[in-house]
C-alpha cells in the first residue's frame, strides 16, 4: 500500500501546541508552544491517509474562534489545548494509502502544525499541479483566501463596472484580492487598513484608488463620506463593529455587504453592538454571510481566472513571511492585532 | 375642467395636526391636536389634481418616523408641525382636474388626515375597482401592508414548502398575512406579539402552528429555541433590537431574514445595539431591506392571488377600527404601544 522508500524511519516532529483555551483578548505567542515529538514517515497499515511533509502554513483570522472552548460558536472545531494546532498548509506527500495521492505530490488543505503530518481527511485536500508561481501562494491567493474573494466578490457581491466597492481589513490575505478584482471590473475602489505601510501597499502596489487609516479617523462614518460622497455600493466586510456601523450609514440604494469575517470581534468578551441596521431598509440593502467551502467546486473555474492574472502581472499579491515553525506562534498571534503586511505565512521547510 | 355637481360649495375641514417633532419616546396623543378648517369642493383652475372625501385612514409604523426632524433618516419626508399630518387612505374623489380619475371613483395612496383633501400626487393613487369587500381592506389586506406581505414573503424570503417560518409584530397589518402565506405554502409557522389576546388571534384565527407573548419571555432566544428546534429558515423582522440578536443564535443554514420594519427601535434616542451578526457567516444568512413602492408593478398580479383567497374565506384579515378623525391621534399613538390587535384603520367617514 505504501509506496516504498521512506520505510520505518523516525524523525523529529516539531509541533505547535495550545496551552490552554483563549476565551477573551488577543491570543499571544505564550498561549501556545513548540514540542518536539517523533513521527514515522510511513502511512500505518491499512489507513488510506497520507503522510506528509509541511512546506507553509497559513495564519487565518477564522483561526481565533478555535482558540475558544467547544462552547463558543465557531466556524470549525475548537483546538484541542496540549494538542498541536490544524490550520490549512502546503505540503509535499511522502507516503500515501489513498490511491489519489502518491509520493512526491504537493498538496494544500488542512493540515497539522507540525514538521510531519499524517492527514486522514484526504478529502479535503488539493492536489497542487500548478507549480510555476510560488508554492505559498497555495495558503494564499491560490487557496481558501483566493477563493474567498472569488465567490465573495463576483457571487455575493454581485458587481458592476462602475460600482463604489469599499473593503475593510483590505491588505490582508483577502482583501487586497477582493480590491484588485473589483480595480479589473472597472470599480472605484477604497481600503481601509491600520497603518501607513498597508495604505501605502493599497494605494500603490494593489491600485486602490484611495486608501485611510482606520486608527487615525476619530469618525469612521465621515471619513466614508469624505471617500464615498455619492455612498457605498458594496462592502466586503471583514472587521465587523463600528466599521460596519459606519458603512451602515454610508450606502447608496441597493448596497450589498458580502460578510466574510468580523475580526475585530474575534477577541471581545461580547460583540459590539450594532445599531444603524434600520438603514437596510431604507436603502433596501443586503447583507450576506458566506463561507467558501460551499464554493470549492469552483476551484478549477477560479484557477483558469487568477493563474493568467498572476502570470501577466495583472494581479500582485503580498505575503508577509515568517521563517521557521518556532515563528509562527507570533505570527499568528500577530494576525489579531494586525501585525503581518499581507498574507501571513509561516514556512516551516523549502521543499 | 372639474366635472361640476359639487361647485364652489365651502365645507368645514377638519384636520389633525403634529404640534410638534417627538425625538425620542412614545408619540403621544397630545403631541396632536384636531383644528376645524374650510374647504372648497373644488379642484383649482388649472389643477390637474383630485379632491377627495376621506373616508378610511391607514395608521402604519413608518409614520413614526414622519414625526421626526428632517434630520433624521427616515422613509418619507418629516410632517410639518401646525400642518396636517398625511398617510395612506381611501377616499372617495368628489371633484377631478385629472384625466385618469373622475367624480365618484374610489381611491387608495396618500392622502390628507382630515375630511377632504386635495392630492395632487396622483401618480401614487390607486383607483379602486373591487368594492365587493370592505374598503377599509385597502389601507390593509389590500394595500400598502397586504403589498408588503407579498414582496417581502415571496420576493425576499424565496419561501419553500416545508420551511421553518417565524414572524415578529405577527398580529399587525403586515404579519397577520405573511403567516398565512406561509402556512398556505405549507411551511411551519411561530408569530410573537405582545398580549394573550393576540396570540390567542394568531393560533386560533390565522392558524399559526404557534405563537408566544415575547413579553412574557424573560429569555427571547430560549424561546425561539422551544419553538424551532433545529432552527429558523425564514424569519420577517417587524420589530428589531433583542429580538433580532435572538434570531440570529437560532438560524438555520442559509436562514433569510426579510427586515421589513424595525418598530421597537423608532422611538429609541439611539438604536439598541445588535450583538450576533457574526452568525451571519457562520450560517450563511442573508438579511435584506426591502420597500413596498419599488415593488408596486407587482401590484394587479398581487390582487389576482389575495382577492379569491379572501373571497374563499381561505384568508382572513382582522382589523382596528377606530371611529372619527378624533380617534385617530389616539389610535396612531397606540399603534407604538402595540394597543391595537390587528391593523390599526380610522373611519373618517363611510362614504
Amino acid at each position: 500500500m505504501a509506496s516504498g522508500g521512506v520505510g520505518e524511519e523516525v524523525l523529529r516532529n516539531k509541533q505547535v501546541m495550545l496551552r490552554d483555551y483563549v476565551i477573551n483578548g488577543f491570543p499571544k505567542e505564550s498561549d501556545m508552544y513548540v514540542t518536539a515529538n517523533t513521527v514515522k514517515l510511513k502511512v500505518p497499515e491499512g489507513s488510506n491517509g497520507v503522510l506528509v511533509k509541511n512546506l507553509y502554513l497559513s495564519c487565518d483570522p477564522y483561526m481565533r474562534g478555535r482558540m475558544k472552548p467547544p462552547t463558543y460558536a465557531s466556524y470549525l472545531d475548537s483546538f484541542t489545548p496540549g494538542s498541536p494546532i490544524s490550520g490549512l498548509g502546503v505540503a509535499k506527500v511522502l507516503d500515501s494509502g489513498h490511491p489519489n495521492f502518491k509520493r512526491g505530490d504537493l498538496i494544500w488543505g488542512l493540515t497539522g502544525w507540525e514538521e510531519y503530518s499524517l492527514i486522514t481527511a484526504t478529502e479535503s485536500l488539493f492536489k497542487i499541479h500548478n507549480t510555476d508561481v510560488p508554492l505559498s501562494y497555495y495558503t494564499g491567493i491560490l487557496g481558501m483566501p483566493g477563493m474567498t474573494a472569488y465567490v465573495g466578490f463576483y457571487e455575493v457581491c454581485s458587481p458592476k463596472k462602475g460600482e463604489y466597492v469599499f473593503i475593510s481589513a483590505a491588505s490582508g490575505a483577502v482583501g487586497q484580492l477582493v480590491g484588485q478584482f473589483a480595480k479589473l471590473l472597472g470599480c472605484y475602489v477604497v481600503g481601509s487598513a491600520g497603518s501607513k505601510e498597508k495604505v501605502d501597499l493599497l494605494k500603490n502596489t494593489f491600485g486602490f484608488d484611495e486608501a485611510f487609516n482606520y486608527k487615525e479617523e476619530p469618525d469612521l462614518s465621515a471619513a466614508l463620506k469624505r471617500y464615498f460622497p455619492e455612498g457605498i455600493d458594496i462592502y466586503f466586510e471583514n472587521v465587523g463593529g463600528k466599521m460596519l456601523d459606519a458603512v451602515l450609514v454610508n450606502m447608496r440604494i441597493n448596497c450589498r455587504i458580502a460578510v466574510c469575517g468580523m475580526i475585530s470581534q474575534y477577541s471581545l468578551e461580547q460583540p459590539e453592538g450594532v445599531h444603524n441596521l434600520m438603514n437596510l431598509i431604507l436603502k433596501q440593502a443586503r447583507m450576506e454571510g458566506f463561507m467558501v467551502p460551499n464554493y470549492y467546486h469552483k476551484y478549477p473555474e477560479f484557477l483558469n481566472l487568477v493563474l493568467p492574472y498572476i502570470k501577466e502581472g495583472k494581479i500582485v499579491y503580498v505575503e508577509d513571511i515568517a521563517e521557521g515553525l518556532e515563528s509562527g506562534l507570533a505570527a499568528l498571534a500577530g494576525l489579531f492585532t494586525g501585525r503581518n503586511v499581507g498574507k501571513q505565512v509561516v514556512v516551516v521547510a523549502r521543499e
